[in-house]
């Protein structure tokens, strides 16, 4: 170990393939076996992917963006014994209001999947009069109860962090318009009740690089480690023809998390296989959740790929922080507070 | 009185003439002064316009926005003995954080100016990496201290309530785009402690008329009355030469402001007179503030013309009432509580 460290439970029975000999362009590399989930998982479910999972119970299970054969999405529940082989359910996951009562959003996508203390949440993009986060809880994934929405529109690729930060809870979630949105910066907020939020704070903008120069937005939990917030996020640039979503890297100041500590000017993991590269939106690595083993440092990344499946890339604690670091270039808007 | 009273307190000194001979489109008629501030109302400022003032110690006092000669907006106090007369100051208002150290806006515009219990708050719509809400308060009209900006980008035309409703600060705004925004709903925030806002809900979404069909905004803050909160705002819509602001109304649910109990299908005022014909952007009524007076049912409408003047319109409470109700149209996003 090179003295960087996760902080956090093992997780022994992780999934993971040791890095091949082949030529890699970062830190991270691919499963052999993806995609992990592929087409038509479930009845009258068209494609999976951009989803979120946790170890839960001595297993993996998590919440799934699936798009229906009508063209909707919705978020359902799948299980995992090894985190390779998943059983998604046949229907969609049946949030309720806080009586009790079905309350179902009206579509949903790019669920991410978070345990704060004892509860699990599950975060979303749903219609709220406009495109903007939506969330639920659950202790025993059977009951998801929605909670207050937590921001008015637009608002897109919200992410809790997996513990309290001086009392509050944390999130990221990233400003958008009612469209495909030209322009993004992550922005990070406070709860101390997960009913009003507030002390919004900038976070990143986009990035110098062109990789992720139209727009960044938030991916998997920062993970906790001993130099800061390990946060894997996507970056967006543009081509003639559309966008092109790649995997990035930063650390985040543990106690200040507004603040940038090192931000990788390097993609971390662009699309290269034909899963990436083909599907309903080429081009697309998409990471929305990590397992990941404190005892070991080893990460494995869940990302969806062109919005068609979802895939599975590894990676080492080390060997990742120190790719970061050696290619780290920020900008004032990065180290600042980020407040105006 | 038809039966319907303002609800809060008299104010006998505010500014009032009679409404004239000729025709009115609605219950509005426009003060024959106007415009109440004209071009070059201070060194260094072009332009004021969009602007909002209260009775304030017998008189009456504000928050103006001014357009400086180098084309970037900042607020502006400004007093007058009769509301009709108005002196601004040379010098932006010298805005403050909680430390009492400088913290101006890097531009600010569109203010309103609202008295909740013994405080007045301004709110703008600011840079925060992206245009959004800022607000300070006021006890001594002297030092404005800046709160928390009480949402993420994008966002604009942020009003107040002038009172607490079930313990909590609530709060109009209108979620936008980074651009000049084609589109635009109503939505209502509430705080316990004006630091974290939740319990988001829709309130009305852009009209079924033509003259409110590209989007809608708050604009002064709502009056208490007993037939709920009278609320003026504009309305847009969209010609090949650009958009034209017009003044709408609508009453709000007293005790739930998020459902719509009236809605008027026909604008109150819409740009007829030189002053809102012609200008920086032409076509532009634009209201952010009323005096009122509960023992005549008086209003007096401050509004921003053509972005380049304030002007001053008049209108009795229940012939305004009676004209909204009369030609009330309403959609199911408009009366149902606006959660989803």
């Amino acid at each position: 170990m090179s003295g960087v460290n996760i902080i956090g439970p093992s997780v022994p029975n992780m999934p993971w393939q040791d890095r091949p000999d082949t030529p890699q362009a970062g830190p991270l590399w691919r499963y052999s076996g993806n995609p992990v989930v592929g087409r038509n998982p479930a009845p009258g479910v068209a494609r999976i992917f951009n989803s979120a999972v946790l170890p839960v119970n001595g297993k993996f299970a998590g919440v799934f963006r699936g798009e229906q054969t009508d063209g909707v999405p919705h978020i359902y529940w799948g299980e995992s014994a090894d985190g390779l082989k998943w059983d998604i359910a046949n229907e969609r996951i049946p949030f309720v209001n806080d009586k009790g009562e079905p309350f179902l959003p009206r579509y949903a996508y790019d669920p991410r999947f978070i345990k704060v203390e004892d509860t699990y949440y599950a975060i979303w993009c749903q219609d709220f009069y406009g495109a903007s986060i939506g969330m639920a809880k659950t202790t025993d994934f059977r009951t998801f109860t929605r909670l207050e929405n937590p921001f008015i529109p637009y608002n897109r690729n919200a992410v809790l962090f997996p513990r309290k930060v001086n009392g509050n809870f944390l999130m990221l979630s990233r400003p958008s318009d009612s469209g495909h949105t030209p322009f993004g910066d992550i922005f990070i907020s406070e709860s101390p009740d997960l009913v009003y939020w507030g002390k919004h704070r900038h976070v990143m903008g986009r990035g110098h690089a062109w990789w992720e120069s139209v727009k960044i937005g938030g991916g998997a939990a920062p993970i906790e480690t001993t130099e800061g917030w390990l946060m894997f996020y996507h970056g967006v640039s543009g081509t003639c023809n559309g966008f092109v979503y790649s995997i990035g890297g930063a650390i985040l100041d543990i106690g200040n998390p507004s603040i940038v500590k090192y931000r990788c000017s390097r993609f971390l993991l662009t699309p290269e296989e034909w899963y990436e590269e083909r599907g309903f939106v080429p081009n697309v690595v998409f990471p929305c959740a990590t397992i990941h083993d404190a005892a070991t440092g080893r990460i494995a990344v869940y990302y969806g790929a062109a919005d068609s499946y979802v895939g599975l890339a590894f990676g080492k604690l080390d060997e990742i922080a120190a790719y970061i670091k050696e290619h780290s270039r920020l900008t004032d808007e990065d180290t600042e507070i980020g407040m105006r």
